[in-house]
């Protein structure tokens, strides 16, 4: 602690890219810091889906924050959520795991909790077609994707067969595209002569996108290169296909011609856009801040919200310039917001300038040996933009204890296509009938077909 | 497949160590193996504990079991719950994840599916003090052992901050004193330096244990040395000491003199007995098999059971001569009842012979650097028995592909004290109030006590 007799209180809210990059940019100023998130661990959300697809484990992509910022003398972490701000009083207002409340007095507010997956008015769909923000989001996803193949082993009609073996992805983004090509990648090479009953290779994996392109972001160019690896690898692309219902054993896509078509997909994942969480709503309201059609809580060119110049919001959350939902966008943005109260405290107001994103480019996996790049007019594809993504995946690792682990991870799958974190536990209670069964101790259904170990695969 | 028209047709339910040595030796026998187990991994139960301290991740101690029997032309692997067995039929009944059922039909049985935690006819217990014997339970005990820290940093009331850092260990055999050891080495070397509210190294654990010595199994000498080093590393011993009553804030103690204790603990683990899981006596009952006293099922010298040569119980399930639960009993029994199956179809059944024990030794893992180790006659304990606990480690996970990463894990964590693998998602709905809460809008609590960020540590 500081020797000051009363620190300025920063409270920073949300420790992923931009809390954690706030919490950096104040780590010699004389403030007392407190980082409050949900969650205990910082989470590598880019590398989400390689937890998902079992490649990484969860603590190489979710690193503890206090192990990370252990050395910042200045801050304390709390395992709490922010349920409300009282904006007159300065006092944001948590719960903690066991329920009990939490007052977080502040003279700076940093806000940083990022945003959820939206399903665009029809949140009935999350049931059946979960989306990955989260750790738990990944480990879920991990088990329905491995669980899927299990399914099929097992069943013996070769409709209910095939159901298990298509897998349909929703929105084509950078997500839906990596898990595309990872689900590809698990049932043709990591799953290879591991099943008897059925051939994991000829699994279906089936990409729908709403607009005319894949990782439409990255340029007409590199969409159709990424476009040609995806059907090389086997991802059925579905352009101009809007989903309008999910149920349990499939989905209904309407196309741009207006045809309805059905797809039966026992496993369904959403990967199609975001919203702002219920928490920035609250805030919007309590601070009197605008928000933009997904909910993000509208900055000035400072990062703070109009009329309160004490609160500041960063990352995904914010709605300035329509910049990009990106790590890169929060980590600047993140370290501007704690910049800023630093040259506060240091007297430099007169020479502050509006945040300005330095573009440094986005990267998207496809599959081993094979990822897309755009840095500015700088474009690369294939072997060479996956080289360039594992270079900028190893910088951004580098401070983590987990780099050298995910390198011979990396290493692993690109060898062998083996995954070393396949492991899922069992799924929570509503997922799973045969829990309830089994406990209830329900007799063995008498009509039952006789499975045949010996029959032909 | 083989080439065989009508393969005799073998089910082994179960896939942990017995039944894994039992698909391996049936492996170049002329017959189909239907494995079948609730889980698709095999679990390395006897390092579960270093996955609930945070050494080792999922997949470095539970690894798929068609990927590690993928070499077995003869196996397929089916994720299921076994629920009945009619014996008469030769069909043992399961229930596939999404509730629906299957029949496998078999001309031999194998049966390895392993104890449960046993309460002592207190189940009630087991909500307040969780035991560990699934990779789900080390999971939950991972979070419940951080996040205890997580409250008592976030806890403003000396006594539920002294509550929170209390840890209770019920039973005083290998898996008490295993995790009593991890929990004092989290307390006084993982956690050093993160916190600014608390010092974990003070944190108690205290270890009650009904007999009159901590790893009884291991002898007075060994007891005796397991219990000085437990004591230097901050343990408290409370031998002689029955536990009464558990509840959300701690439990209570009745001693051999016949005063009880209270001991106000918000992390209470349970590891303390074992008993026969339901299946057990469904099968006893269907096979006219008796019990012992803990629910095993008894077995004649070649482990069948009485009047049914075509039915085996093999590993910790089995009773037999009162052999231990151990690793090792389990892989000899479980390649036993595999070698007679074989041995009867190449018509070698008049040399066979009875199922004896080869007894290789156990050992128990105290913190770094001390572990100790009883071989027969040879006894070993501190660094000595630290050094034979990681070559028989090392050995044991032969064939796993993890062994490096253990090996890098144990590394890091001798040398430094860090753990890799502490991130913990968030808990199953009904352990957490907070997540209710913070869902359903419930507005903070306008008498929360202020927390103020530069109060001292």
């Amino acid at each position: 602690m500081d020797d000051h007799v009363t620190p300025r209180r920063v409270v920073i809210i949300g420790g992923g890219f931009a809390g954690l990059f706030a919490v950096r940019a104040l780590r010699k100023a004389p403030v007392a810091v407190t980082l409050v998130d949900r969650c205990a661990h910082h989470l590598f959300q880019p590398l989400l889906y390689q937890c998902a697809s079992g490649i990484l484990s969860s603590g190489q992509i979710a690193q503890p924050l206090r192990a990370v910022l252990r050395r910042h003398e200045n801050l304390q972490c709390l395992l709490a959520t922010a349920t409300d701000v009282d904006v007159a009083g300065r006092v944001v207002h948590a719960v903690r795991p066991d329920g009990s409340s939490l007052a977080l007095p502040y003279d700076d507010l940093i806000v940083g909790i990022g945003m959820k997956q939206s399903y665009f008015g029809h949140d009935e769909f999350a049931e059946h077609a979960p989306g990955m923000k989260t750790l738990d989001d990944a480990l879920d996803l991990r088990r329905r994707i491995y669980r899927a193949f299990e399914m099929a082993e097992s069943a013996d009609d070769p409709q209910e067969r095939a159901a298990w073996l298509t897998f349909a992805l929703v929105g084509a983004g950078p997500t839906g595209v990596e898990l595309a090509g990872q689900i590809r990648e698990i049932a043709g090479l990591t799953l290879d002569r591991e099943f008897s009953g059925i051939d994991p290779s000829q699994a279906r994996v089936l990409l729908f996108e709403g607009s005319d392109a894949v990782l439409a972001a990255f340029g007409p160019k590199l969409a159709r290169r990424a476009a040609r690896t995806l059907g090389k690898l086997g991802v059925e692309i579905r352009l101009g296909s809007i989903v309008t219902e999910v149920d349990d054993s499939g989905l209904t896509v309407r196309r741009h011609d207006g045809g309805t078509e059905r797809f039966e997909a026992r496993t369904v994942l959403w990967t199609a856009g975001v919203e702002a969480p219920p928490f920035a709503t609250t805030l919007a309201r309590a601070a009197g801040a605008e928000q933009d059609r997904a909910g993000r809580i509208m900055v000035e060119p400072d990062l703070t919200v109009a009329g309160h110049p004490e609160i500041r919001v960063a990352g995904d959350l914010m709605s300035l310039n329509k910049l990009p939902g990106l790590a890169e966008v929060a980590m600047q943005s993140g370290a501007y917001a704690g910049r800023r109260i630093r040259h506060d405290l240091e007297g430099r107001t007169r020479t502050a300038r509006p945040f300005r994103y330095l573009d440094l480019g986005s990267a998207a996996y496809i599959c081993r040996g094979r990822a897309v790049v755009k840095m500015g007019r700088f474009e690369a594809s294939g072997l060479p933009g996956w080289l360039i993504w594992l270079c900028i995946h190893i910088v951004f690792l580098t401070g983590f204890r987990s780099r050298l682990g995910a390198l011979a991870s990396w290493a692993v799958v690109f060898a062998s296509g083996s995954r070393r974190e396949r492991a899922f536990t069992s799924p929570r209670p509503q997922d799973d009938a045969a829990d309830a069964a089994s406990l209830s101790g329900t007799p063995a259904d008498p009509k039952a077909e006789r499975h045949d170990p010996s029959r032909p695969a």
